[in-house]
């Protein structure tokens, strides 16, 4: 994984940089910018950090996440006078997957060059200098080849930044984007400085009991069909813990743990007669192709889609469609 | 992580040897045992491998786990006319760890050497040869520096034996035994055909239905007091889902996701009147301590105690035990 020499060249010439992630920003689009700007700084550049949205609670963990600015700070003068005009789209690869399609950053008009550091594939052309690598398991694998190829050093700070990049999109090492070098990489970040039962902690044990006390509903209201699991959430569930459908984030993906399902499929009630539906599927089957039926997609083995109906009649129809497939 | 001398020269001087692992056997225990064996046969030594008990089905997809022989099957004879009389004890430090308290393996009182290969703090003297490592994350991780010196090849079964053995013993790296070193191994057995995602499925994405229902039995028996999560299984429970207390195993630590959640208790049903705790906790509480008052014990932040009397007796006992600790 090399990076470019153009990228290269832009970061070391550049004196000051903005740089920028997706919203609802992650682990990898958080930890990946803050790995890469803490190592600009050390090389004498202003960097800016900004993305739409205020970082989550789960994520104000990762060292120097108070120094992001939401879209709203920045327009509102936050940054103060400094006006930058290169920019560094990290873990997204275009600028609507920053703002919100359709809208525009606050300067956007005055930027020079910007540059995208990506994994995820790409969709319409944009940037000046595009860094895409599909196959890389994490944005932050990526930002670690960075960070060495400016020859700066992995402080503690941008280890343990990188390291929770990798765990959030490898699952913590479970999913089969789990290479060899993924785990050569963490090593390093150990050596560096992160802790991975203290990050491992912050991402994945730090449940409030109201989200608890969700989960357990949704799991009393699993059915088993023919190797298809069928969970729901209702807004009632939600009213009656105080919690919101973030909380249900990752919800769909436990009751892939018994060895029978073959699909889990969680039903969200959003509105009166109207669901979402999450699939999550093991090996070979295709729940992309299902969620299309109903105008939705997705990956393979992960995909969703809306339905409108009552309660039952989404529930019979997804079935349907899955048997079909 | 250096193997004494004097094993390695067993190792290499014996041309038959006798690979014994502990009852209830783990995947440290059987993967460990398995790799040994394994790059010992590769470099001509004949090697039986034997334990208490059978193999369980969730570590059957451990390479070579078909050969290993129940004590029942060597005492009668199912290992042929082989003598054995150099032992090798794996992921356990004394031979009541093999055939349970008092009792002995079949031909013992031949037995020329014995060594000793584990990372459990030592107990009773025992064996010719003991090389125990405490800070050792895994035995797994001792046998790859053994394989490692005696300078066989990391072959695809290896590997995948002694990942698994990280694997569980470390949490699949989430347990604060995760250091560079086990990260850098797992690196290293990646490359050389162990395969994460595979093996991650097979040990923790592989319940039985029966077993998620008694799960969830499990999760609604749920009760805090002031930071403490208190779960209970009663046979009846057990009898209803048609399990048994090995499927328990890990439901434990599942309260601890919850961020307020400092001790999880499990308590489970044994016989009338007759419960055994088990105890989970964060950070600096100390439930092996807690355990002690009940004549039990273990680690810091996971032990383990019975107590007799009624259910509602065992759970005001241990949480006041817990208060006064």
């Amino acid at each position: 994984m090399v990076p470019p020499a153009a990228l290269l060249d832009l970061l070391k010439t550049s004196s000051k940089l903005l740089i920028l992630t997706h919203l609802n920003p992650d682990a990898d689009g958080l930890g990946s910018s803050l790995a890469l700007a803490s190592a600009l700084d050390r090389m004498g550049t202003h960097t800016l950090l900004a993305d739409r949205d205020p970082v989550p609670g789960l994520y104000r963990f990762l060292p120097g996440s108070e120094r992001f600015r939401t879209i709203e700070e920045i327009g509102a003068g936050a940054a103060g006078d400094v006006d930058f005009t290169r920019v560094i789209l990290i873990d997204c690869n275009h600028i609507d997957r920053v703002v919100g399609s359709g809208r525009s950053f606050p300067g956007e008009s005055r930027w020079s060059t910007v540059a995208v550091i990506d994994h995820h594939e790409r969709g319409a052309p944009y940037g000046d200098i595009a860094w895409i690598v599909p196959e890389a398991p994490a944005t932050g694998l990526m930002v670690y080849h960075l960070i060495k190829a400016l020859g700066a050093d992995i402080t503690d700070a941008v280890a343990t930044n990188l390291y929770a990049a990798l765990m959030l999109d490898t699952g913590n090492f479970r999913y089969e984007n789990t290479s060899a070098e993924v785990l050569r990489v963490a090593a390093e970040l150990t050596e560096a400085g992160a802790q991975p039962h203290v990050i491992f902690s912050h991402l994945y044990e730090l449940w409030p009991q109201k989200r608890f006390d969700l989960f357990l509903m949704v799991l009393n209201s699993l059915e088993y069909t023919d190797g298809v699991a069928v969970t729901t959430v209702t807004r009632k569930m939600l009213d009656k813990t105080g919690t919101s459908s973030d909380d249900t984030e990752t919800f769909v993906s436990f009751p892939r743990i018994m060895k029978d399902i073959m699909v889990s499929v969680l039903i969200r009630e959003i509105d009166d007669h109207y669901y979402k539906v999450s699939l999550r599927s093991k090996d070979t089957i295709d729940v992309a192709a299902v969620a299309k039926v109903f105008g939705g997609g997705g990956h393979k083995n992960a995909a969703g889609c809306t339905i409108r109906g009552d309660l039952a009649t989404v529930k019979r129809r997804i079935l349907g469609a899955l048997q079909a497939h």
